[in-house]
């Protein structure tokens, strides 16, 4: 029996106030898609067959270098975390896995596993943690981790990668992502071929250690916490990591870590096509790799990376099996109502994109029709999916209005009378 | 009576094809929008007195420094392009007025009226041209124009803008868009400070030959075709010339003359704030000034535009009245076409922005509930309100689907019998 | 008698090692000056009576929202922060005033001036924190202060701020920095005019404290902490402020606070030419506010804007005096190196800038001959003006190679004894 | 005996003017040198074997979209063009070759070799154009041209650039520079897996026609002329084309086709070390692809790419001849000026990198010195190494002052009564 965070009946008691208006929009979605030849159904058990994991760091609430403003309630450790993840899935049925942060979230794995099989949940991509300092740590990282000068420095590295296949292999995880922050803050800081012979050497060891039904995936971004060189700073060097290191290798796409103005859903194209793109970490950003929430300040940019996801699936790539998950810092929000969010926004990109007629796309293109290419794109972005994902949600177990039906469940004010006040503070700068 | 240059069955034909579709998708949004305590025809309504002004020189096929690959049918001159906007007038019924370039568009206002008038046809801001030299031509604005350091050359200047003011007095233009493409490529060509006071003087010249029921609009623009230093670089400086000028003078925004990532819907509310917001040049971008179709790269961005603007008229801000005008290139496409899209999806930026409930909107903004707040957007943005706009278009003559109604319409094809072949070639660079 | 921090032999025995090549050096650089007619000593009395605050925060290590990884011999507070400025001022003699942050240094305003004074040193500009919850504060920032919703919370902002005033008044002081960090990062979180009315509203209050020999200066800053929309985010927003306020509120321009590809000189220029340039924060930066050391990425840059201020001296505007700060994060370095390194590049610059021959460059200017125009500047840029430097450190008792001075001195180690070591961990994000 | 195109006595003259200064200003360098370390001879003599091709087009005055206004006595044709590039050379001894553009200066090879041997000139690499439609060309290249869906226009392109090897075989080069601007301006009008695999296969077919001693050089554009996707964007997909291709294949690195704030030098240093950087087109930017003289904007970063190539040396890279050309558009300036001061631009940066204590570097990088690293950098760059430049130039029968020595030549006088006015007018917008 799973252990729900919510009550069943709080559920229910919120479906049935917005049921009746749910059912009318989704029948009359149902009836506008079928004049455009689309069987709703049929596109309503793709996306409740779509999932995304969520990062447990994600549930307690982020800051700046400048401060953190705590929300109620925050987690204490991996198993609060786990809870809220719990409540995200249980209303959105679309988060059943987690991402877990090393040292962060270190914990005895059986405990581990245990909590979060009766929370209905399980274990995706490990992250370790090289772009800080643990208490007692001997070796600091302060110049790098990975790529560091120092022999020493960069075994730790090494080791403490390794440590995090071992807990997760112990906890049925299948990946390793490795972001690292290495880089210089001023020109002739680091020799950039250097640096990156002794990352390529470095991650070759990790490799090393990965069981067979594995995946690595490696992080790309261009600047932050280093802002004038970062050894992994665009999906080029990205790709030639993965492709130096082997066949189990890849590139992990954070759409938040690239140059402004790039053409990300191409870069998502390039990696599929040759082989290398493993998966995403989904987000929103304005300005550098603000973390904000998904689809929350470009949806149709998120909408053309999942127009190309959803491409290759009708090309018929082979293996291609892309990982999903969310990266993303709450500022400013209850996580849990961001992450419900932003998982909504996820599966509406996808559900939009699954609209999108294929065939007359593919004509128009051959004929250099732009406008017509360009309309057929819109006019799957522009139809209104949100009954598709209620009802996928509904049908799930999980709620029509997630959000609201959050709020109406009183679960922020019962964790935080259990769990005691946050500090806040500065952050980085001083 | 009225010429049309698309014949009135072949639209009405098309609307038939459509109708049936249409009305099933108008009545369930009308349905969809009661439920939210929306009338669809109040909107209808707001939607059918919207409209954008066309620029002439838009229905030409665009191009770049590289090339300019012409199409079929290219107008040959003024009248021509009055009978491309007619056509796009026609079929949206979203754009009834043409926005003129000085030389480009010279020929005998009275001639010019008449076939306008004969059209249903007006005229929008008058557009002077100081970016490149007309033939025979004395003095070159190779060095800048309003802000060149030669005093004759700023005398040709003002008095060309002068001259453009009164070709659109005869015209029943009510205003006068000024953009300069003056700067530098060198640190140290120009002397920030004298080009600026030298610019400012000469607006100073030309603001005073403004009727006294014209406004003169400002635009400001990064870079391009200058590369260095702009001398109406950004919306400060813009904001600076019109409170320098006077109560007749503007700002205008054109979407694609900012810096990267900057936040282009904040510029429009300090614009309106401070009473210095003039209109509009959309089109949509994602590197420079691309002048691409309005909406067809982030229409978020679109939508949050036309917020500020409902947000405006909402908050009751007196004299208010921006100028609506297309300005894009049309490098790929039949500009007929684009110009259609375009129109259309300005008016569904408008018509999402107008289903936003403000009230609601308020209060989780009063409250800090981002995640609602920004909900309480999206909400709005993502109903789709394509039927609404084609209604409007119906219900005034126009088309349910205007593209496809052009494309029956075989206006193109006649054009391309009756109209020379233009010359394509390269561009600027040789 | 003042207080050195670095035994006055020591200066002086390095000073001795470098000292014949140094005056090899001055007098080569003398003569190739004299055959471009410019006197050398003219030009080092003028770089000598160039100073540059330093700012009490910056002797502190650095940090991002991933972590900060603290030095030896972190200050503990204010008076050792003091100290270690007096050691940047004693070495490159550019460094007087220390610019103080409330209230992280706050304290009994009698002491701090008597430590002070014993070491040679002033206080320059005073900067309240709004961007940060002090413990025990009744109202959060979270959602922002000057431009919060809530009006208690505007109240404790600018409560703060008197009191800002009220400390630096006791200390010396002449100036108020106000930087806010109010923005939101949803659209729809805020709305852009209302937030701004409240801001201009709270900043009156403000300024209606300041005292007559005062001036206010307002930091507009692109983005961070908030994502989406910051209320003062640009120059324009900036001289809207200052223009509202009154005549002694003034723009502060920080060099990382832009949009990329902005011309930042060109934004020096026009805030002259309107009177409203209060002065600077000095840093450099690659990709956003990266708080790097001035001149380490874009010399030619920092160049370019004190060619504009030694213009606008050359042009003889009235009452200009700005106000020059280091605004720096010291992430990887020691901060008192690179506190050193940084006011001497600033020096560096105004130094290259007053070799420009501007009767010259006004010639090219008027004559539209970019190449020599830039030519002008390239070649005052490209003098290494470095012996300059170091005769007029030399000359006021500094060091004539400041680095290897205080690194001779065993400075660092003596404090790292004396303080106890700073916690690093993890910045803002959990 | 070589022509020359401006009399040795003038240059003599001219030389007469400034050599005594000059004396004295290499003298005073070399002694500062020699303190550091350094002997001046060994320097100059590396910098007087590098150089840098100068572009055919680059010396007709280039345009933008908006306008092009060409200067007095542009080059009628390449036979013309040749002799404005041997005034480059002869002034400044660092541009032996020319780099052709096809179709634009197709002439009888014979007739071309035979013409630039006797102005001492040689060919560089050739470069084909599908960005721009010539006349009577079967297919247009309005929709693409290698990526073209249609595979007639492919097959041209193909053969199009089969032509220019073979007009190069004759002509005596040893590269074929491949650009194309295939992209597009909506999102869907172009599928970009199916587009690039078009390409790839182009390529291939153009690979197999390169003779053994060639290099073919795919360069590569963030975006213009398309606005919306480009199929070789960044060097991420140029490295995938290169290692496709084969051996013969590099990417070619155009310093202003990235972008905002992209770490161009970090490219540079990757594609070194994988064994695929081909060579340059320089210039400098500060937008897009502003094709401004090189050095004029960002002289540091310039340098900083030349630190690399000088790093490579230095580790003993193997097989690594980078090709070095210019490529600019001249809009205001003479282009010849433009050009002698670039080719001098480009050798400084050089000079100054063979200034850098690399040992010491290493040192300051393996200890994560980053003050004393950067200082490193700095001190070298810092040095004005004009008399160096200049004295080699002297020594190569060069001018120490080559823009006045071509300025007091009165060549352009002398070229402009010969060669007929050329058109200005708009650019490609209409």
């Amino acid at each position: 029996m799973m252990e729900l965070r919510i009550a069943a009946d709080i559920v229910e008691a919120e479906n049935q106030k917005h049921g009746e208006a749910h059912d009318a929009d989704y029948a009359a979605l149902g009836e506008h898609l079928s004049r455009r030849n689309i069987d709703i159904d049929v596109v309503a058990k793709k996306v409740s067959e779509f999932f995304v994991a969520v990062p447990s760091w994600g549930v307690g609430t982020g800051g700046t270098r400048f401060a953190r403003f705590p929300g109620k309630g925050e987690p204490r450790g991996i198993f609060d975390k786990l809870d809220d993840c719990a409540v995200i899935n249980q209303l959105t049925s679309a988060t059943p896995n987690v991402s877990l942060h090393i040292p962060w979230d270190k914990e005895d794995p059986k405990a581990l596993k245990a909590h979060a099989s009766a929370l209905g949940l399980g274990f995706d991509a490990m992250n370790s943690n090289t772009f800080s300092d643990a208490p007692d740590q001997p070796h600091s990282y302060k110049y790098g981790s990975l790529s560091h000068a120092d022999a020493a420095t960069r075994r730790q590295a090494v080791d403490h990668n390794i440590e995090c296949i071992e807990i997760g292999t112990a906890l049925g995880s299948k990946a390793l992502t490795v972001w690292v922050g290495d880089g210089s803050n001023f020109p002739g800081q680091s020799n950039f071929t250097k640096s990156f012979e002794r990352y390529l050497s470095g991650m070759a060891e990790i490799y090393k250690a990965l069981p067979d039904d594995w995946r690595i995936f490696s992080e790309h971004k261009m600047y932050e916490p280093a802002f004038y060189s970062t050894v992994v700073q665009d999906w080029g060097t990205n790709y030639l990591i993965a492709n130096t290191l082997g066949e189990k290798a890849f590139c992990l796409v954070d759409l938040g870590h690239h140059a402004p103005n790039t053409n990300i859903e191409m870069i998502v194209a390039r990696l599929i096509q040759f082989g290398k793109l493993g998966g995403f970490h989904f987000n929103d950003s304005k300005y550098g790799d603000d973390d904000l929430d998904a689809g929350s300040i470009d949806p149709y940019r998120l909408f053309l990376v999942f127009n190309e996801l959803v491409d290759a699936d009708h090309r018929g790539v082979k293996g291609f099996h892309p990982a999903h998950m969310i990266d993303q810092s709450h500022n400013v929000t209850d996580p849990i109502e961001s992450l419900i969010s932003s998982a909504n926004e996820i599966r509406r990109a996808y559900a939009q994109a699954l609209l999108v007629d294929r065939m007359a796309l593919d004509g128009f293109q051959q004929d250099n029709d732009a406008l017509m290419a360009s309309d057929t794109l819109k006019r799957a972005y522009r139809t209104d999916v949100e009954p598709i994902l209620a009802e996928v949600r509904r049908r799930a177990g999980g709620a029509i209005d997630p959000v609201a039906t959050y709020r109406a469940s009183g679960y922020r004010a019962k964790v935080a009378a259990e769990r005691p006040e946050s500090k806040g503070g500065s952050g980085g700068i001083i």
